[in-house]
């Protein structure tokens, strides 16, 4: 137990801080009080997920939507809130130029802006100090025939190596793949073996980055983990969950068993580590944002406790046995158990109050901000 | 092959107001030029759509998006651009109110509010001689426990009960089902059983309208059509076609074979009437809107060609005889039967170029509206 | 708690004589030893399950697989082992004359023959005094065109009538649907909505059984047990789990949040009575079958306990007040609850062993089963 | 038109053994008339189809289910009636040791045994001159826990790994993937990128096969194809069509589009050579075999003629310029393309009646095996 606590305080997951602004869908996107209208005020939002929960210390950005003119005051004053930049997250799709893709695009010029926008992301990791830039593309196409399918995959390849070389000392980038949407017939980077393909071929600085919510109905998520982590290419998750297409709701609401298998793989694969990377990617449409990133990370803390206290030898014994309902007992038994009043207590012996959402809805932090953030433009995705 | 050619003329496409302008995902709406301002100009579109196919005389409306303050004046133009006004589609899920539901909101007063804008709809169908009410509910709930299912049930019925009260002589409503997007756990209206069982408690004026994108993967949509046809209750479709979700891409684009299954189960049980209303019901996201309309009237038209061609005599004695692979080879002889010769035939017949979209790209009528409709707010989904 | 141990401890739960035999894929059946070769020694197993775990007192038979000579005698026998018989199910799937249907067939003399079943099934039911038929029909069709669907459903409704027509008071059936498998382009009865329709057009005596492996992917099941038991037409459950089609695992392994959000809205909606029945539909291809029947018995028991421990008006005032994180919140702590030690208590109480699995493992059953059992034919589907 | 024309003169579709004995699904295998006893009469019929169609020269055996004392003369008969010998299947799945993996099982026992048995097939590839080692591996588990997912990868890279080393001068062997059944919680090679990874690994000589019906709901298959040809790590197909999971029905026929798509993207990636094996892999449950595989090859081909009609300097000239629609256009003008009188013709002209279907038809070889071959044991899986 005292291993398993020990691991549980050193777990760290990072808050993204379009969590704190506006999102939705194509149908609507509904504003809600106390909204950051900028960096500064979405860092402070997720300073206060990190004053709650106690392991949410960095905050991804993301690229033109937390443009600032001096990363370093804007990673001074992540610092002065407790918190830190934690990976920076490119955005190639949503200038009109990429209708028709980005790095993928047919036309060479566009294909310049967009590599020119990922190397200018290195730039803001050199600024902020972020060790990680994470890569996801739209690029796709919505009709057969639109463009060629494979002249696409040559111009992403010259992109990535280009952005590869570019990498500093202890630089990485993580490359996400995506199913479909907003691109409907073919994505560029559809799937795990696509970006795994690309990854290889460029070195251990690239890296594959699972998004919870970006695979096809009945994929087995938890054996691509354990199979990107046998091969070294795990660079981290992007959390959340989802019933039927990419969802972004909270991670752990849809599928908590989900869930723990997969954190129960992260942890058998040796990636419970500083090198896997656990961020939340998730849009809180309807519910408010703080309390929704507190729960968030809540969920996935109580899956890593459930995973951790898996009895694995029993479990390595009844596997080797061929006993399957005695091995998948022992699971289960993990998965059953209550891990409420254990992270309650861990909490306390960390100094913070045993019920983060409690704790955040007595803070007066919301009523502050829902107060004080009036006038100006909410941040959202402008899309 | 006279008989053909008579249904084929007497065929009947309602393109969608809200086609003609702008969309897109949640990502990014790319705008495009010469998209219209106001309903005045979306019909003017429309037409064109019209002129160059002759078999797309109505158009749907979408309120509030084409709200305006005279609707006799917006249906008299659209009969002087040889068009009429087609189904009134209702808005529930746009405004502030809505974010936790419309008719089912556990609140009465945002469900008044919300009836009192179906019941509105009906006052415009009374105003603009529209016949059909469309019903498209985004209702439901993002997290399980956040709302009860059955109380929204009872809500629902409460509320379509009071517009169904309200429908004149022969004015019907179309009630629209849809599995998820914008709500993510649970939809309202999530599949055709239950807009069928709320249809058949209503009585004759309700219908069920299929939207071909709205299913869960797997779904044999032929299937639902014949099976509502048997029961009298297939008010019409929403034409669109998809890879995946809701991708609102161009019908026939996706799954040309599921087209003509359609129609082939359309003709056959008799919906090839005035009774079965035949929509268009797309985003021409990245594509230009007129030809994307366009074409997709001619994919409707080319399937329907094809579905006629069935040899249903030949077709009923290999189904009575057990002989699969006669029966199949039956079906795919008019499916692979290039009609595009005999529908420029047509088209000549009926005064029209044999090539819409040639006809379409040589009016010039795109180059006009580009350079005219400068300035102003292009029509969009506003979300 | 006294409530929601006296609901628990009065809960039923039927398991099927198909459990205790062999089952597997169209790759291959593994042969387990022990297997029973006739039915009484099928409800010799069943009857373990019922010893261990007191909430299974029944065992449903399957025609012909279950065929005596002598009903009247396998019931005095169930009942010495101090069990009775549950539902009959029909199987008209296996004869060499149900190649392309059985009711729905082109061919009357077969439709004829499989109705003939349908009714033998009842007489049975006279025979051993059960009040329950279970139809499922594999009825469909693999491709387009090879038989006719709407006259498939004109056949079927006949034929459900007929059998509607000879259940004697007290007795009634119910209707099962099923997306795919083994036919696999169109299924006659694919989708609760086509059960539902047949059922309403029936009577009361005709109510729709859910399969929970027999929907498309994304299906929300729990919407469809509201929604059905709204309309009063919820007969009952064959329960499994799966992870991507009808795979026949244990219920609650692939999924238990599902199974629990289940067992709540059959709580809710005043299903946990009598009239819904809890049935298990399982293959244990891999894992013993008596324990894995136990182990069901046990993940419904769980998830039971969990939903009747939802604080239902803590739930409807978050609901009330849109609290979305609240609402979800209140049924999360009931899921999160580990409801074991309740349970084992209650068995206590019960006079039962606090651990069903062990106490089977403790048993010697197996052992004696597998010693004796030597010779003959082990029972299985025979297909 | 005369470039075609040579393509498709030159175009060898393989055939299995297995399509011409009895197959059907878990719930009944139906069996037919005239169905070959053993590995001769297969190829028999094969003959047939080869006769009939003239593109299919080529048989694929299946061990243990075409063993036979003597390869040199089962080969030396294939060649007496004008076909040849292909690629060698292997089959780890229907051995009662195998109830739980074959190269992935706990026990290292079973996979030595199964190791041996590639290696015998093997071997048998020397006896028959096969160059083709096709390796689908059923393994898998069904729950979660039930065996370590990490450490089946690395028990099944090591078999590979020896099977791969005793491939000789001009062998090779072909990974299959498959989401999922007969495992259905987690398959051993679930996905192209489990397959590509492993065969990167081990060289040149082991390449991915894809068979298209093996994928999650909503995979874009051409892209993979397009993907594999990248990277010079396609081998071949097992064609089938599927609605909803692995249905095994005739290629072709339930999505003629995609089937186009992909055999356009094998033209385009350069696949359209010896290298890349057409293979057909199927399951004639109900309709008649050796018809059922003649529709296949003539599905094929039609799609193949199909897809060599593209006007690739219109495509590429669209793509170039952006033109969603045109592009689009350009690709659906071949699909719409009726090419049966084309495909008639090159039969003629290759000295074979134009029609195959009527050909066989008239051929009275189904009326002569349905008399001859009675007694003795049909062949089938037997599962």
């Amino acid at each position: 137990m005292t291993d398993i606590k020990a691991a549980l305080r050193a777990q760290r997951i990072e808050t993204p801080s379009w969590a704190y602004g506006n999102s939705g869908t194509r149908f609507k996107v509904f504003a809600q009080p106390g909204v950051p209208r900028d960096p500064y005020e979405k860092l402070a939002d997720a300073a206060q997920v990190h004053a709650c929960t106690g392991i949410a210390p960095t905050v991804a950005l993301h690229i033109p939507w937390d443009k600032v003119d001096d990363y370093a005051d804007l990673a001074r004053h992540a610092r002065e809130l407790g918190v830190g930049i934690g990976a920076i997250n490119s955005n190639v799709f949503q200038d009109d130029d990429y209708k028709l893709g980005s790095v993928t695009h047919p036309d060479p010029r566009v294909r310049r802006k967009a590599t020119g926008h990922l190397l200018e992301c290195v730039d803001i990791m050199d600024a902020t100090g972020s060790d990680t830039l994470k890569l996801w593309f739209s690029d796709g196409i919505n009709y057969p025939g639109q463009d060629d399918l494979r002249a696409r995959q040559d111009r992403l390849a010259e992109s990535l190596a280009e952005v590869y070389d570019r990498l500093g000392e202890g630089q990485r980038f993580l490359l996400e793949y995506k199913l479909f949407e907003p691109a409907f017939y073919a994505t560029d980077v559809p799937d795990w073996g696509t970006a795994y393909a690309h990854c290889v071929r460029l070195g251990p600085k690239a890296q594959v980055v699972v998004d919870t919510g970006h695979h096809a109905p009945g994929t087995n998520i938890e054996f691509i983990v354990a199979f990107l982590l046998r091969e070294g290419k795990l660079g981290g998750f992007d959390f959340n969950s989802r019933f039927y297409a990419d969802d972004d709701l909270m991670v752990g609401a849809a599928d908590p068993f989900q869930l723990f298998r997969i954190m129960y793989e992260v942890i058998r694969g040796g990636g419970f580590t500083d090198e896997v990377a656990f961020m939340l990617d998730q849009c809180h449409n309807i519910e408010p944002k703080i309390p929704g990133q507190i729960r968030s990370v809540m969920n996935v803390q109580e899956a890593t406790a459930k995973a951790l206290l898996v009895d694995r030898d029993a479990l390595a014994a009844a596997q080797a046995a061929g006993d399957v309902l005695g091995a998948n007992a022992v699971l289960m038994d993990a998965y059953n158990t209550d891990v409420r009043p254990l992270l309650a207590g861990l909490r306390e012996e960390m100094g913070l109050a045993p019920d983060p959402m409690a704790a955040y809805a007595g803070s007066g932090y919301f009523e502050k901000i829902a107060a004080e953030r009036v006038g100006g433009q909410q941040a959202g995705w402008g899309a």
